[in-house]
């Protein structure tokens, strides 16, 4: 096992109709920036219950953050917060609604220039505390310090992560997400799994309880999963996929262990070129990224097949794989960039020649290279 | 799944050589008192180590903290932290260090009158600040806010728990285990099985990941626990033992589901009249405990049968049951008060008393009494 630091302060509030704990936690005299996407929360009734929450706060709101949230629309919000001298903000949404507003912490009190550079390498030390409402289990936004973030002029999509931006608190209500389209919730799913492959599905370092760990959160998606799809107001299975999809990726499964972000990397690419759904993209790289590093992760992917899928004998890699193919078959994400009409060498092309300018490697083994994205995507 | 709040602060610092890191993990100008136990810290090397770390802080020591740590011994530490204006504390030891200097961090900060009052109910909001060394792997206090504290005068041993006494940080170096005797690893291994059990095996709640979680340890602590116990240098095997205790009480597997703490509460009181090892005590009742209310644990321990012995039919309640006392027995733990030539007429006359002159009710429906405590123990 490695040497690890795991620290995760996030006052996780799950259950039934804790919306109604926000007047307790937030601040009392706090000047609240509430912050939210497309507007989802006002048909489904989460606008209102914050409201009645936090009745009689200063409470200011930003709305129409984007999937895939812009940082040109997130430095009008940096621009209001200023402008409003806001001192707490509170996320009410999914993960482009939490990372936003991680930007916006980060943005606010960043003295070193352009907030562009967050996103570039610049240090995160301060940032506006974060209490975040959840509204879509996917990316574990609600329980981290990462945020992913998008720029329009330039088809970026970079990431950055510190402690300052971890949501100080996150309300989980369940019932929230009963109004869910189906195709997020498969999303939700898909991006949960990828979550978990990316700190598994490397080479064995001897941390038994991590692995072990990594695969109750896989086995809970492939049994809640569906049951999830299948009943909008089943309460016990959204619960279930709700808390797995935050156990995903608050830290826990990946200390100690190697990690493998090319899927996520290769896929933020593919989002920035052909506008797919982050979870779409992932879907569609990571059985090919497994099936290119194939020897050098046939120790864990055999381990898979085994322990998640219950798999006894033959090509166990390749089993493991198509299993989690069928998988995201069976609850209607597909798995080929021609399923959008995107063409494999059009994106091989495209995506390598951007790796290959920024000559960053990726995978546990830091070699993966503008070569190898290219041979996967043609895969794919 | 029931309603929880999940929030855990401690700062898990783990690994190969992580006691050097104290010198940026206690604040630069804290007055220190270190606490520590019988004195094998300073045969294995550790207090040298802290020293080194911490070379040119005010540090004060006070060593001689019992297992089942004793108020009368805590109360003269505090009367040490008052006198010498300390305003950190810093816990070398394993798990009767980390509770009683729990004690001592909220009694010095105690505003009630008798801090034995922290024992027996009183609110406690502010406590001294902890940093924790731990070297023996077990009771999970390096990571949670509770403490178990005995007291000499009345033959008591009581618990108690505030969000101020969770660890800011805890140090892990699982080399620090190297020179444990076995029998403080096989003590170890079975209080951390324990815990798992008393928040696992209750009934159903619909918690599908906390199921899994939980599973998790206990699979890691059955693999892993023999590795530890067969090599005292195994690295990894430490390592993940070390790990397991950990993640065994650090609230995670108990959120959203009934739990179950009655053995424990027996287990102490077999501790307070005969002075066994806490975990002696715990191999004795559990199973007993176990079958006394296997109707109602039916459901989770067929699945614990099932998922965790793998074992495919029969009494599967029992059989469960019983792999779980071969455990105990392979790695050296007895299961009978006989073993220790301890009567169990007399234990369980003299602990239902208790029970009954308490008044208190236990276990996951809170009806546990001490007619049923009686019946355990004549079983015992």
């Amino acid at each position: 096992m490695n040497n690890f630091v795991y620290y995760n302060p996030t006052r996780i509030v799950f259950g039934k109709g804790t919306i109604a704990e926000l007047g307790k936690l937030v601040p009392t005299n706090a000047r609240v920036l509430m912050t939210y996407g497309g507007g989802s929360i006002k048909r489904n009734g989460v606008y209102e219950q914050v409201k009645v929450a936090l009745a009689g706060r200063t409470l200011v709101e930003f709305g129409g953050i984007q999937p895939n949230p812009l940082y040109e629309t997130l430095m009008e919000a940096v621009a209001v917060a200023k402008q409003e001298r806001i001192d707490f903000l509170l996320p009410v949404g999914g993960g482009s609604v939490l990372d936003g507003t991680k930007f916006i912490a980060a943005a606010a009190r960043f003295q070193g220039g352009d907030p562009w550079q967050i996103l570039t390498g610049a240090s995160v030390t301060v940032a506006l505390p974060i209490g975040a409402v959840l509204t879509l289990p996917a990316t574990g936004s609600e329980s981290n310090g990462f945020a992913v973030i998008s720029r329009k002029s330039t088809q970026e999509k970079l990431a950055f992560g510190s402690e300052a931006t971890y949501p100080q608190f996150a309300v989980l209500d369940p019932q929230t997400t009963f109004s869910l389209p189906a195709k997020q919730v498969r999303n939700g799913i898909v991006d949960a799994f990828a979550h978990v492959m990316e700190q598994y599905a490397t080479y064995p370092a001897n941390a038994a309880l991590q692995d072990r760990q990594a695969e109750a959160i896989l086995l809970t998606l492939i049994e809640e999963g569906p049951r999830t799809l299948a009943s909008m107001n089943d309460y016990d299975a959204r619960a279930n996929f709700m808390w797995a999809a935050t156990q995903a990726l608050n830290g826990l499964i990946g200390m100690g262990v190697p990690q493998d972000w090319s899927t996520h990397m290769i896929g933020h690419e593919v989002t920035a070129f052909y506008g797919l759904d982050h979870a779409e993209t992932l879907a569609i790289v990571m059985p090919q990224v497994l099936r290119h590093q194939r020897e050098r992760k046939a120790a864990k992917l055999r381990q898979f097949a085994q322990r998640v899928w219950n798999i006894g004998g033959g090509d166990l890699v390749e089993a493991g794989v198509s299993r989690m193919e069928q998988f995201f078959h069976s609850i209607g994400m597909p798995t080929r960039l021609s399923d959008y009409g995107i063409s494999a060498a059009d994106a091989a092309k495209k995506i390598s020649e951007r790796f290959a300018a920024r000559n960053v490697r990726h995978g546990e083994h830091g070699d993966l290279d503008a070569q190898a994205v290219k041979e996967i995507l043609l895969k794919c």
